[in-house]
Formats: structure tokens, sequence, C-alpha cells
């Protein structure tokens, strides 16, 4: 079974590698491993039983589950870690959260929650007695019950660790701007092989030790991943040590199998490590410990089943004894298995968890379980937020001159940031100046904590703004950060957010259970704002252009995703206060950093913003009454050629009745019974017409206004341009022309499907024709758009 | 400007830690430095220049490009490289190819390509002369022209850099089963910091001496990337040392900015690190070189503009001097930083390459711009495919009995790896075994190459499977690995691949490119195969479930991407032959590990997948007449369901006309204007008639089936069902029922939108309420579902 008992001798010394031994008293080690021992027994009782908790009676195959959904491998190390970590809890008074990496091991981080109480106040169902114990048995896994992984559904956690890979992210996401906090980061070496955890670990040249907290990263090899040993825990010791000390952290090894000698060799570590913490946060020293834990894959479970070893082994990564509700030798297996742990010196005989082990429990919030970090919501403050109408740009006539949308947002951002110095960050993948939001760097730096050169600009400890060329830890800071019950928005270059597609999902899918969790409380949505878009990344070419991220985000639930495509400087700004206020959502920008028209006075944009689309009454003819064509729109580069394109019709079909659509909240076209914004049918149709053609000028690929209108009475009229993939180095203009949103062939798809237009439409679609001729071969002679394009010259 | 001249001293004197200095002569260096002196000045031409590529006479506005669209900054570092690596290839006679991390460095590989005369040779209307070289630069980021990055256009690049991370997971994928091979891997301290890059060091692990070959690291420090200093150039030299040491590579450091300097301390350390790569693959050292390279941004361009310090800084990231073409005294110091690379000593009159440059071009194929390592399609040989009909399963009866498709077509793959053990590899993310593709196991193992213990199996230096918990270094190294000719496939996590969403956009983006390149051959397409999928992660929870990355896929351009749901083993043997034949396309196939029914023998298996769609007639009752209602289904667990409730409606309505048509071919969908495989409306309307309601139900996100049907004149009538984001940990019937996909709800579907079909159908639909209200409450209590549908028991 690999599980020894402690004592016998009164002590052992073990000695940590460069450190003075502390020897850890005898009685300290005792309760730990009783504590441990506790937390495996519920642990596999969780993936095994039914009923018979405490087994009072013999084990029966109609005890055991039919279906064996769990894993065990990775949970008696997550225990380990759990129980020392209250020690020092307890020793130290110390404020911990932790990070379960591997969050498949599930029962632990439930098994833990309900040893401190924590569980059992969240669900009164399932007290700390043998009802209870039963309850929790039968739920993990079960239909009904709760999920195999660390789910929001268990108290304490705020990763679930489904997908593998953001878990240090998340750490110091949570540590950032909580100077008192430690998180401990339980990192598998199956997840240390991925790309976003391997760059996380240089989340510690972005760590200021006097505002934020630390992060204590606990690299637990266990040897194996499903079914394949692991990288790091086959490269020499003195290269993973040197690997570690590249990442710029004091290694601690912490390795081996047998019970007693690793209780005391974990306790030594962790005096020393919350040592090296107390003089990294006084500024003693510039490097954080993190402590490298080898112990057995499914220690203390099965050694061999079957003949073949199991413990140790990828064997044991989820169930190691699989025939247990059929065979009856397994079912003896696992019985001797559990009776190892020696239940009876753990639960009293009403299934409490003894005396001795409640004295392991930290109080109330020091609990991990139960602490407010790991349930933001309830620390969450408002953001203080200045009215963003005194960003507004001054616009007299619409369409009359230019802005910079993001430019104009990121004075409101430069306010914010000095209104919250605690609690609200700006992410990016070193894009804020690109993406020209440069006025936060008025009042604040990016956040650095590596070395500085006098060319440098901008950089300050604890700075506002964090920048890493890695989406993935912009994402996971963010998240982090967020459901620690603080505030964010991370800005990015709209194609390469694909590169948080999976992590976008998994936060979704996080936020979607939470609102069916009454304990979750609120947190801050996650605000993306998309610039340097598909249209105007005509610079850098083809690989740059992607506004398929939206296609991504729809597929989530609606109670969860937001999207907004803001076709000017005001209307940027009411959105971003409206997402900047939300809770619980993720809400998706996409603006152009580069000079589009001012189109709404401030007044006009928060009522047109409110709405979520709206007629643009000047652009359009049909004064109210039925229009001949609509003319929809959304995004500011789709709705300048789309304006551009209603001033031509206006002005060479001036008997054409056009209607100007433009759509800021892209859910409002769906059904009412599809999204919470969803517009009601009638409204719709008033809108849009049920009859008329309908040209829509999309900022993405074109299929998505089709996905979001085809069950609108008028959806077989509407006929949608967008991104259909053609692109290369090129102009903006020819971006457009290449795509088919120019305004010349918005002018041709009008005149080719409004019937009985005449020769004077024959002749504006040759016109229009020549009109792209032109360009092109201008563009191609000159190296740039013409004039009146690149200038935005035209009638309103 | 920061360019100093060579010469005056006959020697210098630098001497590499750690290692005996070895005196570079003189010459070599000279020639180096005219070569790079060369690029240089041919990539500053392409940013800026229009005409006067030689500056024949004073530069004025008309020579100058409006728009200034590229990125100098990196480029130096580039050409230095470049120049060097190709004096090793000639010293050594070395097989080599470069992948240039930072892509955005486009004007490099264009100006080494043109220096090599390979760029004449695939582009003949660019000759190495004057008029050429004017072509060359004005085409560069010009509309009609080259885009800014290493794209495929350019000669020699398998690895465009658009978006940053992939650079050493191309260069492995590359290397593997290229004995010979050495790829240079410049990776740029701003990439460094992404995710995949972080985890691709570690690809080390994976490679063979021996069947491999090699790569070498030359880490890019210039300190900068867009507008931030980067965590590599800001850690102490020793901790970044240990960083790469801890990787496993010995690190070698040329560092500087006197161009003299660097060039003898460049060589004298290349002549090192060769001998060390010649010790590696003879077995005589264990760890392979790499360099740290560390220049200053923007290296011999202007030191300073305005007052500020650009060459060193982020300022020279993209163009160092932005007004060119209005200011006079920008312009006068372009001029002077273009002539001091001395033109008039680089070029003849005709602009010509004097010889000593061309001297330091390699022969023919040792070219790095004209390997045919860099245009796998010349040297791609078709994969040996035994014949999939020996691999089927026989099927008396349909639906009869059982397979799971994935074991099936693990022995199919299992031959392909005998059959070609060299140009095959099978990527997965320690799921192959998880996938039950294990059959692989009894020919190769899993490539290994780090410390392995006794209780390990099925690992093998060399080994055909390439396992790592990094959907990125998968992708990664296939992609290298197909774009240097060889073939794959990569199985994986139906929900996880959304992980590597960023690098199929960038990849389909390449592919989509190549297309219009009449000199890039064809190469094998890459070939996925999503294996526990979202109807079967019951177990893992909701993190676990996610189909949207057949959305994704579909963004991508028709003649690109191939969607494939075969829903039986028989059908993914055709699929899986048809696709790894298949040619410069993304083959997606969906399908699952679980026991399904067989449905089709192998002769109805290739029928149905060459149609790519079909009625399946058994399980139909319209007899070849106008049926009553459609039920679609497209994936293994969707169709099951179909089936299941088609022979519900045979029994318990017999009078109604039901026809069964199941989509293998996703694309079929589509009308063929526009996907090449697209169904022309008559044969669709046909199928799925154009006013009987359509029951579709599909594997994934049902807005897909709207999206490719849209356009088909009975689209009103499609009633799509499918994932639609519910689920949790729970059993695979459950899952069907929290998303309505299950049979019993399909029959509700068809009695509620097929008109007139009296009592029967109102009883039935009762019934059917009862069914599932049953079956939930069943599943509740026993954890799992009831015995006729666990055990698939239904009539025909």
């Amino acid at each position: 079974m690999g599980m020894s008992a402690l004592g016998g001798e009164d002590q052992i010394l073990y000695v940590i590698k460069g450190n003075a031994g502390r020897v850890v008293p005898m009685e300290k080690l005792q309760r730990i491993d009783a504590y441990w021992r506790a937390a495996n027994y519920l642990s596999v009782g969780q993936i095994y039983l039914l009923d018979n908790p405490l087994l009072s009676e013999p084990l029966a195959a109609e005890h055991v589950k039919p279906r064996l959904l769990g894993h065990w491998g990775t949970t008696p190390g997550l225990n380990f870690c759990f129980a020392h970590l209250n020690q020092v809890i307890l020793e130290r008074d110390q404020e911990m959260i932790y990070i379960a990496g591997p969050g498949h091991g599930g029962p632990a981080a439930v098994a833990h929650a309900w040893l401190e109480g924590s569980y059992s106040d969240k669900y009164p169902d399932i007290p700390q007695n043998t009802a209870g114990m039963r309850r929790l048995f039968r739920q993990f896994s079960f239909p009904g019950g709760v999920p195999s992984h660390v789910a929001p559904e268990t108290p304490g956690s705020i990763h679930e660790g489904g997908e593998l890979g953001y878990a240090l992210a998340h750490a110091y996401g949570a540590a950032f701007d909580n100077p008192r906090l430690v998180v401990a980061c339980i990192i598998g070496d199956g997840e240390a092989e991925t790309g976003p955890l391997a760059a996380s670990w240089h989340s510690n040249k972005f760590l200021d030790p006097a505002r934020d907290g630390v992060v204590l990263p606990i690299l637990h090899l266990n040897g194996y991943k499903i079914a394949n040993p692991t990288v790091l825990s086959r490269i020499p010791e003195a290269e993973l040590v040197k690997l570690m000390e590249g990442y710029g952290y004091r290694p601690h090894i912490v390795s081996g199998h047998e019970p007693a000698a690793m209780h005391q060799l974990m306790q030594q570590t962790l005096g020393v490590v919350f040592d090296q913490i107390a003089e990294f946060k006084d500024g003693r020293a510039d490097r954080l410990p993190m402590i490298i834990l080898r112990s057995p894959k499914g220690w203390t479970g099965p050694a061999e089943v079957g003949g073949v070893p199991v413990e140790g082994t990828w064997r044991s990564h989820q169930v190691p004894l699989s025939a247990v509700r059929d065979d009856a030798s397994h079912r003896a297996m696992l019985e001797q298995w559990m009776r190892s742990y020696r239940p009876e010196e753990l639960f009293d005989a009403d299934g409490r968890p003894m005396p001795e082990i409640l004295h392991l429990v930290p109080e109330g919030p020091r609990r991990m379980s139960a602490s407010p970090h790991a349930n933001g919501g309830e620390i969450l403050r408002p953001l203080a937020i200045p009215d963003f109408r005194r960003y507004a740009v001054e616009v007299k006539d619409p369409a009359a001159q230019h802005s910079e949308p993001t430019r104009v947002l990121g004075a409101f951002l430069r306010d914010i940031i000095e209104a919250n110095p605690q609690t609200f960050r700006l992410m990016g993948p070193d894009e804020t100046a690109s993406n020209r939001l440069g006025a936060v760097f008025e009042v604040t730096g990016r956040a650095w904590n590596a070395e500085t050169l006098a060319t440098d600009t901008d950089l300050a400890a604890g700075g506002r703004v964090m920048e890493v060329l890695s989406e993935h830890l912009c994402q996971g800071w963010l998240e982090g950060y967020l459901l620690t019950g603080r505030h964010g928005l991370f800005n990015c270059y709209e194609a390469f957010i694909h590169i948080v597609d999976a992590m976008f999902n998994q936060h979704a899918k996080w936020l979607d259970a939470c609102h069916d969790i009454p304990w979750r409380r609120p947190v801050a949505s996650l605000n993306y704002l998309l610039s340097s878009h598909v249209w105007r990344q005509d610079h850098n070419g083809f690989s740059h252009q992607d506004p398929g991220f939206l296609d991504v985000v729809v597929n989530k639930k609606a109670k969860v995703v937001r999207v907004y495509l803001p076709p000017d400087a005001n209307t940027l700004l009411s959105v971003g206060d409206h997402c900047l206020r939300s809770r619980d959502y993720v809400n998706v920008i996409v603006a152009g950093k580069q000079p589009v028209l001012d189109l709404f006075t401030m007044d006009e944009a928060i009522v047109h913003c409110t709405r979520g689309l709206g007629i643009i009454d000047w652009a359009s003819n049909d004064a109210g009454g039925e229009p001949d064509v609509v003319l929809a729109c959304a995004g500011d580069v789709p709705t300048l050629e789309t304006l551009a394109a209603a001033a031509l019709l206006r002005r060479h079909l001036p008997d054409l009745k056009v209607r100007v659509v433009n759509v800021v909240d892209l859910m409002r076209l769906q059904p009412s019974s599809e999204h919470p914004h969803g517009m009601p049918d009638a409204e719709f149709d008033a809108l849009f017409t049920v009859d008329k053609p309908v040209i829509f000028n999309f900022h993405g690929y074109p299929w998505l206004i089709h996905r979001l209108t085809y069950r609108r009475a008028g959806h077989a009229n509407i006929h949608v341009r967008g991104y259909k993939e053609e692109g290369t180095t090129t102009t903006p203009f020819d971006m457009a022309m290449l795509n088919d949103i120019d305004r010349y062939h918005l002018v041709i798809d009008v005149i080719d499907r409004v019937p009985g237009l005449g020769t004077a439409a024959a002749h504006l679609r040759q016109q229009m024709l020549d009109a792209r001729l032109h360009a092109r071969a201008y563009t191609r002679q000159h190296g740039e758009d013409p004039a009146d394009i690149r200038d935005w010259v035209w009638q309103r």
C-alpha cells in the first residue's frame, strides 16, 4: 500500500539541502499525517462509494458506483500539500489560497473543503457527519452531483484545471495587488509541459514585492501524465534546478515516498520557504522560493494490481482498481486500501472528523476553502469610474471630422487607473501604445521588476499596465485578477486573440457554471478591446487578418457573452463605460485605432448604444417611411464604407429610398428568445423590413450575421458582406475591395437587388465598376489609396 | 550609424568563454561583412525605395514610398545570422535551412534569397541587376507586391512568423527524420516570451541523434519588442545561462555591437558550435549547443532621430525614419544610412552583386533559400498505404454489433507506420492510448530521449509516436514536418484542439497562399483526428465539452479545409485513407473511441464516403418516394440517436414516411458555388426536399448547419439539434438529453413539425416525455444509463 504509520521513533532527522535542519516535532507531523489520511480516505470514497462511507459493514458490490469516474493519481499529492499548508497558515496566521493545477484531482479539493467545514457551510445538505459523508461520496462525478474537477462548485477554487496550462498565470493574477496573500500553486508535471505554463514562470518579473502578494509554485513531479513519463521528472536533477534558477526562483526539493520522512521534509522545507518569502517581502531577498515535490503517482494507493505496478506509475492516473463492483478481489483490495488510512482514528462514530484533525483547520476566512479571495465577488468593490461624457469628442456635424477611437478611450482609461490605484489593471501583449491607449502612461507605467536601462520609458514596479508578449499570460493574469475580486481590460490585436480561444472557452464555462451557484458572488466581467483589427492590418498582411474570435465567442452561452462594435469614438466611450460596470460577462469590444469619422454626439452615442442599433437619420432618405433598401453595418470600417455608399446612392439615385442602420450591440440581432439582448421580432422587422433587400456590411466573417438572423422573417433578403479571407500587405481600401465591402461594391449590391431602378442605375453600376478599377490601378501605381478615399472626402 | 568598417588591424583576437580562441582570418570576415552590408542595404531599400535603387542619383521624394510598411529592428540581426551561416555551409558542406522566428523581418529573407540568386530563379522578372533590384524594392509591402513578412512567397521560408511563438517547434518538426539537416532557428526575444516557444525548448528530449537532424537555436536578444524591453534580455546573464542549461542546451554567448568584433566572435562561436553538433551526432556529447546573440535592435541604422536614441531601442522596431518622403532632413539621413553600407563596393554598375559577395553563396540546393527541404512538396513521396479494406469490420447486418472506430483505425495506422518508417509521425498530447490507437505500439514506441525507468512502456528513441502534453508542440512539430515534405496525423481531445486555433489559422493561411504560388509544390495535408469528443466527455465534465473547432475551421478558405464525421469504424477507415492521400488541405476528422454500432459494410462505407452523404435505406421507410420528414445526422452519437428515433417512429407511427440521411463530409452541405465539395442545389433538394421538415441532429454547435445550408431552398424547414453548451460530469445519454439530441426528443421534434399526425402521435409524444423523465430519474438513482440505452438495444 505504500502507506506506513508514523511513530516508533520519537524524532526523525532530515536535513534540507543547503539549509540547517530544523526538526519539526513529531506531534505536529502526526496531526498532519492524520489530516492527510483523512483527506485521502475521503478522496477514495468519493471516487468509489455510493454507500457504506465509514466501512461500518463489509464492502459490498452495491456500495460501489457502477461507473468509476475520477482521477486518483494526483490526489494524494494535492492532499499532502493542503495538509502541510494548513500547518503553515496556523503557525504564521498566513492569508493563503491554493490553485490546484491538476484540477482533475477534484476529490482532494472537495475532501479538504469538507474537512475544513466550508463545504457544509456552502452546502448544508452535506454536513460533517455520516449522512453528509455518504452524500459527499455519492454526488462526486455522479449524475445530478458535482463535477470530477476542481470546478466552480468547489469552495476555495478559482481554477478548474480542466484544460491544463493556466495554473501559474492564474496564481500570479490572484497575487497582484494582494500584498498579504500567498497563492500556493500546485503545478503537475504534465501541465508543466504546456506552453502557457512554461511562459508563466517568468511572471515573477512583473511582481512587485511591495504592492503584490506572493506565489509559491509547488512543482509536483509524480513522474507520469496519462500514459507517459513527463519531461521535467526525467531530466537530471541538476538540470531541473538550473531551470528553476534560470526562471528566477530559489528551488527546494522534497523528494521521497515514505510518509514519515516526507512529512518531516515538507514541514522543514515550508519553514525555510516561508522565511524566504518574508525576506522577499521586506527586500532582503530578490528571488522567490519554489518547491519541487517528488512523490509517487497514486501515492498510498494499491502498489500492484493484477501483477503490474500501479502506485508510482501512470496506471494510477484515473482509477487504480477498475472492476471493483464486479470483482470481489478488487473490492477486497479497495477495502484494504481504504482501511489502511485507519478511518476509525479519523472520524467518530457519527462520521465527524476527530478533534485532532479539526485542530489543523484554520479559523473562518483563513481556511483556504473559505477565503474570500477565492470567491472574489464577496470582496469586489465597484470600480470608481469618472463620467465618460467628460472624454467625449465634440461633434457639431456628423461625419465632418476624425478621431482615433482608442486614443479617446485611452484618456478615460487613464483616469480610471488613477481613481482605482489598486483594483484595475490593463493587460496587453506589448500593444498598449500601438493600440493608441498611450494616455495611460501619464499616470502609471508598465509593471516591471527586471533590469531597467536609461533608454527605457514608462516602466514601473507595480505599474497598472501589464505587457508581455504572451496573450496566454495576459489572459491568465486577468482571469486570476478578476476571479479574486478586481477589475481589468485586455487590449489585443484582433487576429491574435485567437491564441486564447481555449482560455476564453474555459473562462466562459466557469462564469456559466457560476451563474447557477448562489454562493458564487458576481465578479467583474472579462473585457476585451480588440483593436488593430482585420481591416487595418493592411500593413502586416494576411497572417494578421482574422476577425473569427467573434464566432468563437458567440458559441458560448447567451447569458455570458456580449459583443460590441462601436463605430466611432463616442460610441466606444459609452460601450466601454457599460462594459466596465458589468458583472459576470465576457464583453468583446472591437474598435479601431486609426482615424475614423465622428458620427455621433455624446448624447446621440448614449442613445445609440443603449438601443444597441438604430437608423442613422442623416445618412438615410426614407424619411420615416418604408425604404427601398436597407444598408446595415457593424464595425467602424464597414460603417464608413456603408455611409459612403449611401451618399453615392443619394446623389446618383435620389429617388431610391435608402435606410442606413448601424449595429453596435451584435447580440441585438438575435431573437429575444435566444439572447437577453435579443430584439423582439416586431422591432426587428420594423427596422430591417420583412421584404426589402438588406445589404449588411459586417466587420467579421459574413455568416455570423446569417447565424444571428436566420430566424427573422426577412432573412432571405439579407445579403451580407464581410471578411472572406482575402488579404495581403496592401492599402486599407484595397483590403475593402478585395473582400467586396467597399462603397462601390455596396452600391452595385443595391443596384443588383432592388428591382426596377432603370438606366440611371445601370449607368451608376458601370461607374462603380470603373471606380473600383481606377482605385485598384491607382493603388498599385502609387502605393496608397486615392486621395478622396484616404481623406474620407465625400458628401454627406 | 553604429556601422564601422573592418580592417586596419590584420587580426582581432577574441576568446570565446570556455573555449580556446580560434582566430578567424580577416579575409573571411571581410567577405561576411560585405555580404551583411549588401543584405542590409537591400533590406533598407525594400522598406523605403520606389526607385533609384543604387542611389545613382541624389535621393528625391519621388524615390520614396508614400506608405512605409516594414520592420527594420530585427532585420540586421537576421542578415548577420544568414551571412555567417552561409560561411559554415560553405566550409562544412552543411545541409541547412533557417527559420526566421521574427518573420516580420521579411526584408532580410528576401534580400538573402535575392543575393543567393534563388529569388530570381523563382521570379525571373526580378533578376540580379538594377532593374531587378528596383522591382525588388518596389514590390515589398506594396499593393500587388509581396507581404512584409517571411511569407510563403519568400523562397527558403517554411515559417511566416506573423503570429509569434512557433519558430522552434517548426524547426524541430523540420529536423525530425532529416539526419543530415541542421535547422538554424532564430528566436526573437519577444517571441521567447510566448508560451509555445517557452515549451518548445524541451523538444530536444524528443530528438534522436541517430535518426533526426539538429536544431541550432539562436536566441537573438536585441532587447526590445514593439515598445517594451524583453524579459530574457533583462535577466542576469548567469540566470539566462542557467535557463538554457536547464532546458538542456550548451549556451554560447555572442554579444556586442562593433561589427568587426562581432564577426570574429560569431565565426569563432559557430566553429565551436558545429563541432559540438558533430559531437552530438556521433554520440560524444548528449547536449546540443545554442547561441545567445546580443546585438542592438536596428543595428547599423540611425543612432538618433530628432534627439532621441533609435538604434538599440524599441524605436527602431518598424521604420526608424518615418517622414522620409516629406522631410528632406529625414531623406538625407536615409541616404547617409544607405550609403554607409558602401553600395559601390557591393554591386556593380548593373546592380549585380560583386563576385566577393557571390563567393559566399553556396551551390544550388545548399543555398538555404533554395533548399528543397524548405519547399517540401519537391521531395514529398507518396505515403505507402496498405489497402484500408483489409482492416474493415465485417458487417453482416447493419446496427447489429459494435466497434470502437479509433481502435479499428489504430491497426491501419500501425501498418502505415511500419510501411513508412521515416516519413510518417503520429502526434498527440499524451492521448494516443486514451484515444484507443494503441495498436501502433505494436510496431513503434513514443519518441523519448530522456531518462527511462523499468516501469516505462512503449518508449523508444526515434519512435513514430510523439506525445507531449502540449497541443502547441504537437501542432508545431507536425507543421514543420509536413512543410518539409513528410506525412502525419494529430490525434487530440476535441475540446482541447481549440488550444491551437490560432496555429491552425496560420497554417491554413499559409496553405491558402501557397495555392497561388506555382513553385510551391503540394505538401501532405494536415490531418486532425478529434476523438474523446464532446458527447463522450461525460466523465471529465463541462470543461472538456466543446465541438467549436469546426466553426473555426470553416472560416478558412474552402480550397483549404475539409471536415469529416464518419459515424462508424468502416467509414472512419475510408475517410482516413482519403485524408492521408490528400495534399495541401487541412482535414478534420471527428470520430469517437467508444463502441458504436457498425452501420456500413466496407463497400457501403466507401460508396457513402465517396458521396459524402446519403440515405440510410434500412432506417428509412419512404421507399424511394417523397418522405414526410427527413431525419438528418452528422457525427457518431447524433447518428445513433437519429437511428433510434427513426426506429421509434417506424414502430409507433408506421404510416409516417421517414427518410434518414447521414452526412459524412460536412462540406457537401454547402452550395457548389461555395465549396469544391458543395452539392448542387438540385441534388440537395432531392435529398432533403424543399418543403418537408428536416430534423438535423448534429455533432457540433447547431448553427454551423444553418450557416452551411442557409442558401438552400428548404432552409426554413431545417431544424437543427446539436450541442448547446449544456454539460457536466454525468452519463452519455444524460449529455444527449441535456442538449435535446436524444432519440426521444427527436421523435418529439418530428411530431411537433409534421402536421396532421393525429392522436397516435399525441400519445407517442407523451410517451417520449415520460421516457426522458424515466431515463433522467434512473440515471440519477443508479449513476448509469438505463440498460436498453447503454447496450443500444433497439429494433431496427
